[in-house]
């Protein structure tokens, strides 16, 4: 007998994120999570196939932002311009408001070696998932691999800024400045 | 009654890999691989923790080679020469001698994505390695990351073409091709 929960999967997010932050990862299982928002452990796993994924959830969508930026560059947009535009369109995707959840989450992957890997995995998901969409646009390898690489680099770089304790600036504008810093790293020397 | 067999440790890795790649990975033990080469399970346990770390053992003298080209590259060096300088002295670990065995250990990772995994952990420890290297020379972050990620994306799409069939050029001429390109990638545009 499923029933519909209101807003249930976001109350086990934000629930779980709590208890792993509060307890540690594992020691926090998915019957807790379900418990401190007054759901069953079975209403647990319609959502969510284990306790881990409940991090990860949202990947789909978090690598979408990327592609649509990708697809939506100006045709004469050069390889790297365009992973510019990918990261921007993604930094919608991290509001400021979002910021405090982006933190915790954090928080709670680097005291988890396992987390790590995952994350490891989706950074490397997206790498190749925007080397496809340059692809798509006729760029060449390793133009593309080697683009969409460095533009999850910087993403990876400017994240962690913009997670960093008494950090206040947009996404979009540590990740604007990161590109400075890249665009100066790589000019060629004499 | 440990016995000391000589090239044991060789003989196991390279038994490994023709074993992985002709049955796959998930249908050899570590049984198979030491009977192989006429040893026990007991002996293949005295020099590897399991039969995935056959394929990870040097990653100490791997990382190591980076960090020396660091440590080793000019004073006055720019950034991103010395992460140049890293990926040049760690192409001393991939004599072209060694091109088949790299191939064929690419083949077994790629069909398996429990190897993926751990691939990608090991080049984040590169990247991770290589920025502490640069921040001992005092490069500041956010540079020695982005740089030392930056190398890291290089050397990945360099030891791709370096292991594709037909391919004769040394590992070293392809990172300098590699770099070039990514220095035309990430020069301003207009």
């Amino acid at each position: 007998m499923a029933r519909w929960e209101p807003g249930a999967r976001e109350r086990l997010q934000a629930a779980a994120l709590d208890l792993f932050a509060a307890r540690g990862f594992e020691q926090t299982t998915a019957a807790d999570i379900a418990q401190s928002v007054g759901l069953t452990e079975r209403t647990f796993f319609r959502y969510f196939t284990d306790k881990r994924e409940v991090l990860f959830a949202g990947q789909g969508v978090f690598q979408g932002v990327f592609i649509d930026g990708v697809v939506a560059a100006p045709a004469d947009a050069s390889t790297m311009d365009t992973v510019e535009f990918a990261l921007r369109s993604a930094s919608s995707f991290f509001p400021d408001e979002r910021r405090p959840y982006s933190r915790l989450r954090q928080t709670v992957i680097d005291a988890n070696p396992s987390l790590q890997e995952r994350e490891l995995l989706k950074m490397a998901w997206l790498g190749a998932g925007i080397a496809a969409a340059l692809r798509d646009r006729g760029i060449p390898e390793p133009h593309a691999t080697l683009a969409a690489e460095t533009g999850v680099t910087v993403f990876g770089v400017a994240f962690g800024q913009w997670i960093a304790d008494g950090e206040e600036r947009s996404l979009a504008d540590i990740e604007r400045e990161v590109f400075q810093h890249l665009r100066i790293l790589t000019v060629p020397t004499a």
